[in-house]
């Protein structure tokens, strides 16, 4: 049971209000309840302060004037509530132990605290560290290893070799070393170069659903501490990424691409092959990276919609740029003379 | 066994022809045979119309002048092929009752009339209605309630407390109610955002193929009644879409978006998120959506394709667009002296 | 165990060194060790190529006297390295035989060389050639057809009726014959099309993982020979893509589009449906097709990313393209008089 006092507690925040209050789950400023604690982080919602029903705000100490119900006030309320929310609201885990419609392979080393739910598979030689959870379907192929406290949703497929490491979430439908896209023409037919080298997933990684990242051609891809991946991302083989670096949804990052640390990439962006990302890169959503970006900072590509009628006139007016560039020369070369 | 009478009557059809010729099939214009029925309903093919071998087609009363072989006659030939073809191939059902290799979890309800498919798994507390039909490989998590007349084809992932309503057809490898990607920046790191809301599939959705739809972080993601969803979607956290939308594949919507209803979102469209897009809106292919549209309307974006010596030129021109206004400005001020 | 004169005989390269050195694996020129062979492909690589520690590299006959190692000289090297690789790296296998827990359908005939893991669905009527091997989890619809020496790898889901030809591989997540996306508008709501065409796949095919091709309306979807498609991809219904054609990543093609012979598509690429892509044609990354492209050669769009600031500018100038052409238009007439 949560009460204010020990949930201020495990945040460290400043508890104004009733200590013996008692919360059960988290709600919007607009829809919480009263045994709901929300929270205040966006400026575009502050509207909603003071009429809430919530029970509890997480609030900076600038906003506390406005609360009119119980506040925990700290300076970040958005990692705060981050932190509130995982206390209300642990994992759902699978049960413990080995469900019986598991296969298990030969030589597996498999932790006796790990959870591994049913229809699963896990190939020869696999090791399932502490507490690991593996969701009810995922197939985990040969020489697999998987460090403590990883969590497998329903549904994901590891490849043989994939290394996992500690407090790594991974959402179904993902597929973690596939064979990257290696292949050498002769005579116009194309031959499979094989893909021998494997995937190493750092520490407090999050992989989204329907995300692949395929394994090295000769070394490793390689997913640094603390990257955070959306859903339906492509990373080539041998692709490095730093640590910390957050990327959205439906980015496609081509073979042997470096991205550096703390970069943040949005939606929809698609990165060329064998280029370098800095550290501290911001790519905006759907952006079309062709070469290597050297310094820090925002970069930006494609031009929004706009209606369909003028697009068709800018589309056009686009094409002769050249010949619009040519005509101000000769405007110039007129007024010249 | 299915006569042109039996067909005209049900979808409400004019028999022009031999009420008794059996159909067993349906086929293009160009390829159909004496047995199947046929349909003209784009006039790009109307040429193939008078040497058609098809036994049957469905036509416009403006077409039938030209029809050589039997005809239904009907304002809207799609729509008639659309019932005219669900008569002729009704959908391959999984068998009745639940295949032995199924695992079910405790205090589940499951319609006697349901058919769960070999390889299953299915949660604690999951309700499945009548006539709900589950696929091979399929994972229902905990919590999940699956309206009546629903299908979900092989392999799909319906996280746990999805909502599901009636007559929804999920694709295989599509995956419902993943965690949103909700993070928090706490110096340097990120630190994961509990995703507690789910989503909420309305009655008569169809979901395509590895499409991806998110949970809720606090509140639900809200797919409305008769939605249809292509392949290849991502769909973030507390999107709401409205009734009647149809999105082309490889679409991808932000968090917290909202879409209005009868809108047509064309394949490869990227959508920002906390944004609006009214009702009726078109958006043609590779459209890039950075603000609100709050009118009906056909939106475009993107410029497309040129020989790439022509597009080398033209991107060059473009970063110079810039000083292309500047030397403008130039020659108006100089002619103006 | 492969000395070098036996991968010098196999791959048809001409020894320089020691034939009895044993060969175990490969590695790059920076990071192989003594018992690796390596290869000089790309001029990008050749400074590490008299460095190097491996124990042989594949080189030109050009680059032969930069060698301090063994060498296997051969006018491709990349093509040569590929059949080293695939000498030294043989494919993993499922064991011989059908998993105990496999579910298999009625009337079905399955090879007895082939190999089926755990965890798989295979319906009724299917054909499962010699030498298969169906990865754990794959599910098998009905009266699909897999032709001699083709490989699902894991959590590979192919439809009823689909065929796939020899020596395919089809990586983990690939959906083959999913319904099309066809909808016909009633009133307002969205009518589906059944869709019962189905897929063909030719022979040394290669899918990518959580690639989609959907089943045809009428008439099939057809892969021909030799194409490879990496991850991601997605091809609508009745698209056709011609022989040793190859498609990177993200790629979108929407129905009814024929593609040619010997094409290469860039990753990211749209291509719009119902339109003609002839032999030869190459399409750099994140390209927008919207009309056919009726002969060969490389073609582009999409304007590479700048500082987010230059971006801001030039999205601007471009919308004010018609008002620049008009002063542009102004001065000429001034001009002019």
């Amino acid at each position: 049971m949560w009460t204010l006092a020990k949930i201020a507690s495990e945040i460290g925040a400043k508890l104004v209000g009733n200590a013996e209050k008692v919360i059960t789950g988290v709600g919007t400023l607009q829809n919480a309840t009263d045994t709901d604690i929300s929270f205040l982080a966006n400026t575009k919602y502050r509207q909603y302060l003071n009429s809430t029903s919530a029970g509890c705000v997480i609030v900076s100490p600038a906003d506390l004037a406005e609360v009119q119900t119980n506040a925990l006030v700290i300076d970040d309320p958005y990692v705060a509530y981050a932190k509130a929310a995982a206390l209300l609201y642990p994992e759902q885990q699978s049960s413990l132990g080995i469900h019986p419609s598991v296969v298990v392979g030969e030589n597996c080393q498999i932790a006796d605290s790990a959870r591994i739910s049913a229809q699963v598979f896990i190939g020869n030689n696999v090791h399932i560290g502490d507490n690991v959870d593996i969701g009810a379907g995922s197939i985990i192929e040969n020489d697999v290893y998987i460090a403590a406290d990883s969590r497998l949703m329903s549904n994901v497929t590891l490849c043989r070799k994939v290394q996992i490491g500690e407090r790594v979430q991974i959402h179904p439908g993902a597929v973690i070393g596939a064979d990257g896209f290696g292949i050498a023409n002769e005579n116009g037919r194309w031959l499979k170069i094989p893909q021998v080298g494997s995937v190493i997933i750092g520490n407090d990684v999050e992989i989204g659903a329907n995300t692949t990242i395929d394994r090295g051609a000769i070394d490793d891809t390689i997913i640094s501490d603390g990257v955070k991946l959306d859903n339906q991302i492509q990373i080539g083989h041998n692709v490095f990424i730093g640590k910390h670096t957050v990327i959205a949804g439906c980015v496609g990052i081509s073979g042997s691409t470096r991205i550096g640390s703390h970069c943040a990439i949005g939606g929809g962006t698609g990165i060329a092959g064998h280029i370098e990302i800095a550290d501290g890169v911001q790519l905006t959503g759907m952006s079309m990276v062709t070469k290597s970006i050297m310094s820090s900072g925002t970069y930006s590509s494609g031009i929004p919609v706009e209606p369909t009628r003028d697009w068709h006139r800018n589309v056009i007016r686009y094409r002769q740029l050249d010949k619009l560039n040519d005509r101000i020369k000769q405007l110039e070369s007129k007024l010249e003379q």
